[in-house]
């Protein structure tokens, strides 16, 4: 009875739960062709770019975030993030409430929330295996977060779940408000299942499939008196955090429906993992520029490898279908003992491969065409910390040289070669 | 001995509550006369506005609000509140510290508060009746905090409770500082109580009554010179969020000295809640731009009947003079039961009329008259969470043309009527 | 047995702790004299300033500081604080990520944290006897926080301590990136220790020495084409929240490398503390601007006395060899009791002077000479709550017109006396 009580009580409590992240990044942009130059020196609106002018270092904090999150009695939740990386500009990330216990295992959020396009997006970025996110992944879901209203399920087992949603396509991160008499709404859903997930290892065996597709409609016709902007837009940065977005098709005038088709497939073999995924985004437009052709096509994707040298194993979340925290067999840990002798402890190595394409030249658009390889070694000190170092290099080309207007580009050229080391620290908490 | 022992360990803690709300609105503006138009796309500083132009529907965080707040041991206390709806431009909200059980029962704060006038801005936006604040309410108290100083009590009853207090005009929500030789004081203060309080059923019945009494004195000559601003200036949106404050008075050359003085009643029976205020607002001009009196006289007020057809009641905190926190009987859910039925619970309902009056047309300040009537519908599922439907319809006459422009306005023209349709989801925790 | 195994559930579980602080400020400019308008009202970029329009008076939030600290198991710690004083634009200040219990008592911190030279801002502005920090102190260590990677030991008695680290030169707390191939590093390191440490009386009496030692290779050619700016400056306000800074010696263009020698010392008996720092800051310049010498020399610091006539002290903490927490042995109050009296108690009052001294003109940078005193009585109502009044007076001579360009300044003027009241409201939790 007392029991009973104290559950009573217990249900009729808020809940509250803060955590946060601290990411910081350094990244050397060793060696970049004039092409590559010209790309990231031009600005918005057009200006040619400096084919001497190679891009800066950059030393930042890639996200400092604060999150709040729990559940209100009894099927109620929230959660909220803010992200200080820019202290000047934060931005909200996951803000949103939500109706949890609904018939078929469902909870629905209203909020800023990410959409359903990309599991590299879905997974944590406290989790992923390289520093930053595929060129397919950002580009046709960039920065994954958006206004709507989704639905999250899963069957008893958790070996087939479902996500559907409506949300707005602008990114309103840093300004809260969408403002416009055009929706620019769009449809997104991802279903995807675990049928082998060897649950006597602790999971260290399974196979994850994921099918996503989205039908979007931006306003291509956004004017300049119009308080919202043109979101028929797909761009990306090179892997790593270069000021522009190296591959960009800018807003792509008369954009009016478009369409994402996405396969994700994971499997998971003890310490070594293999992934990939693709995404196939037509575009149709009306009354297009001149040189833009009424249907356009991009399309893009990327497969790597990853293997832990120490023995541990990519976890899986069956009901998020997403990469979990990693655990090490052993903390790093570097300490005098009152003996006298020194301990330590060398945490968990895992060496990681990625290739990784995109192609966002079609029919008179020119931003861009993407092959880029990335090495990874990660050395993780706890569940909580790690330091990710990536080499990125390949190549870009086809791509036109005003990158970033809003207009169709100039006569593609090819862009050239570039070599990027990045180091990532983080913590999360 | 040991609790003693006890007791006293916690005396000397510090103690500290987190907390937070999150709102989310969407407002469509349906139906605007050509007059409405030509306020809402006019832009500050005069642009005469295009009375084509209706109105842009929004979508938006109206509240991401952060907080933490606490007591220091022996006697004081502290709050801090952040506001992230539009994270670029973070606002503070409460922000102070104070000193607590000093004779009488009195408080003193000092820091960022609520200034006490108008029940509804002291009314929690967790617990109003309505999506937004009455016209008077937020005319004559925009955004209601200010720096100041300011002493709380109450009987030993708390039947019968005071606030008193000197605060700086300007609103330093997003700047935290006033800069300025010129004072821009005020001193106000507010008296209330509930002799009729039912405590037998928990509160289900009682009548409160409040007055208050301002004086305040801007810096009417502030020059393009001076770091501050004329804070003699009345305005607010129509109960919606508009871009623009369709009731503006602008900022009032030579804005002396003004008063205000509101009357505050509720009268709480059962489900059933009629509430009423007025506040009249008299001010003094010295050396007034041409055309413009010495003596200028605003006012406005409201009334509104609401209603749970579920059976709750509007709670009121007697020590604060407002609204509290309402319970659903019976929680909102739509649940799975384990013998394959489906559970639910409704929430509450509630319906709730308003009708609206303002007056910020007086001896050729033509800052126009409303007269607003609203609709409502609240769903409560939660006692921390519910959604607002309000429907907004009225007329705005009297107004001059440039409605945002700091100097007195043009002939007045009818500005004309509208309808908005608004809906605010709401979590707090 | 199950103390052990409770012992290992904890190490296992990350850490969290909440804190936050709200200083209110309020600062009069009593009586300025010419040249001192000049400089104040004079803005950046070299506009001569009007002799006449004396510095406003302000009224602000110094700080409203959230934070977030906390471990990760089992040897790493993290602390990411946030100031929301200018809410609009939100500031950084720790925001590290750190290894602990690394051999001979170190712990390793990489991300923004205080470079270690001038005892004064290594002192949290919690504790810090008076309102604003030393000139010398601030002039030569502005802001204090940087990005590095530094290095924190002690003996095991604590009786000898060091940090040293690397640290970036550029203040990132509003931005949160360095973004520029030129690295802008500087090298610093602090050594102490508290040969004498009254344990017995829980730490009434001490002798506290310190030496630090820095050098710092700026970006002196940093040009408009580059993303960073000329790290080579040093520059205060008048110990007061002065619109601009009235000592400073603008970006020195050449400035190739500086040095720092601090010199720090405390000696506390009871009630009483002596403390003085001193700060010797060479600079050498490569290819100068016309009429600047080679070899630049600035130099300041400060010594106080402060004492308390309440009998309480001034704590020390020896593993960072910075001032501590003072507890009042009573806490203010005043309240009504039972029986119809009123109980009170005073809190802790310090009377404390200081005389500081700056000197930045030298070889034709003509930043100023400042010779400033200032009078403090502090009121400390409980251990985290004071208000401190500070009386500050003084002379600036020496001083170039145009104090805050980038170039070497003109010709110097005797810039004039000034009297600055301030007032500050703290509480921390």
């Amino acid at each position: 009875d007392e029991l009973v009580a104290e559950a009573k009580a217990k249900k009729k409590k808020s809940t509250i739960k803060i955590g946060g992240r601290v990411h910081i990044d350094h990244w050397s942009f060793s060696n970049t062709d004039a092409g590559i130059n010209r790309i990231e020196s031009g600005r918005i609106g057009g200006a040619a770019g400096d084919p001497e002018q190679s891009p800066e270092n950059i030393t930042a904090f890639r996200r400092l975030r604060l999150e709040i999150s729990g559940t209100v009695p009894q099927n109620m939740k929230y959660r909220l993030q803010v992200d200080f990386n820019n202290p000047q500009t934060p931005e909200i990330k996951d803000a949103y409430l939500g109706w949890t216990n609904l018939p078929n295992n469902q909870t629905l959020i209203l909020g800023n929330q990410k959409r359903p396009l990309g599991l590299d997006h879905l997974n944590s970025s406290r989790y992923n295996v390289f520093a930053e996110r595929p060129l397919a992944v950002e580009a046709f879901n960039e920065d994954a977060r958006r206004f709507g209203l989704a639905m999250y399920g899963h069957n008893d087992e958790e070996s087939f779940c479902w996500t559907y949603g409506i949300y707005n396509l602008e990114n309103i991160n840093t300004d809260g408000r969408f403002i416009g008499d055009s929706a620019q709404a769009g449809g997104y859903s991802r279903l995807w299942g675990s049928p082998w997930y060897d649950d006597t290892s602790g999971g260290r065996g399974y196979w994850h499939w994921g099918l996503a597709g989205a039908v979007a409609k931006p306003d291509g016709n956004a004017g300049a008196g119009d308080t919202n902007n043109n979101e028929g837009r797909f761009r990306t940065r090179p892997l790593a955090r270069s000021s522009q977005r190296w591959l960009n098709t800018g807003r792509i005038d008369g954009a009016d429906w478009y369409q994402n088709i996405g396969f994700e497939n994971i499997l998971n073999l003890g310490s070594l993992q293999i992934t990939g995924e693709y995404i196939l985004t037509p575009m149709q437009v009306e009354d297009p520029a001149a040189g833009v052709d009424d249907n356009l096509f991009f399309h893009g994707g990327y497969i790597y490898a990853s293997y832990f040298l120490t023995g541990e194993h990519m976890p899986y979340n069956r009901s998020t279908g997403t990469l979990a925290r990693v655990k090490p067999h052993e903390n790093f840990f570097l300490v005098d003992r009152c003996n006298g002798c020194r301990g330590n402890g060398w945490g968990a190595w895992q060496l990681a491969f990625r290739y990784d394409h995109l192609d966002l030249t079609d029919g008179g658009v020119n931003g861009g065409v993407g092959n880029l390889y990335t090495a990874g070694l990660n050395w993780y000190w706890t569940p909580y910390s790690k330091v990710q170092n990536n080499l990125v290099w390949g190549e870009i080309s086809e791509s036109g040289l005003a990158a970033n207007g809003n207009n169709p580009l100039d006569a593609p050229v090819n862009a050239g070669n570039f070599l990027i080391f990045g180091t990532r620290f983080m913590i999360d908490f």
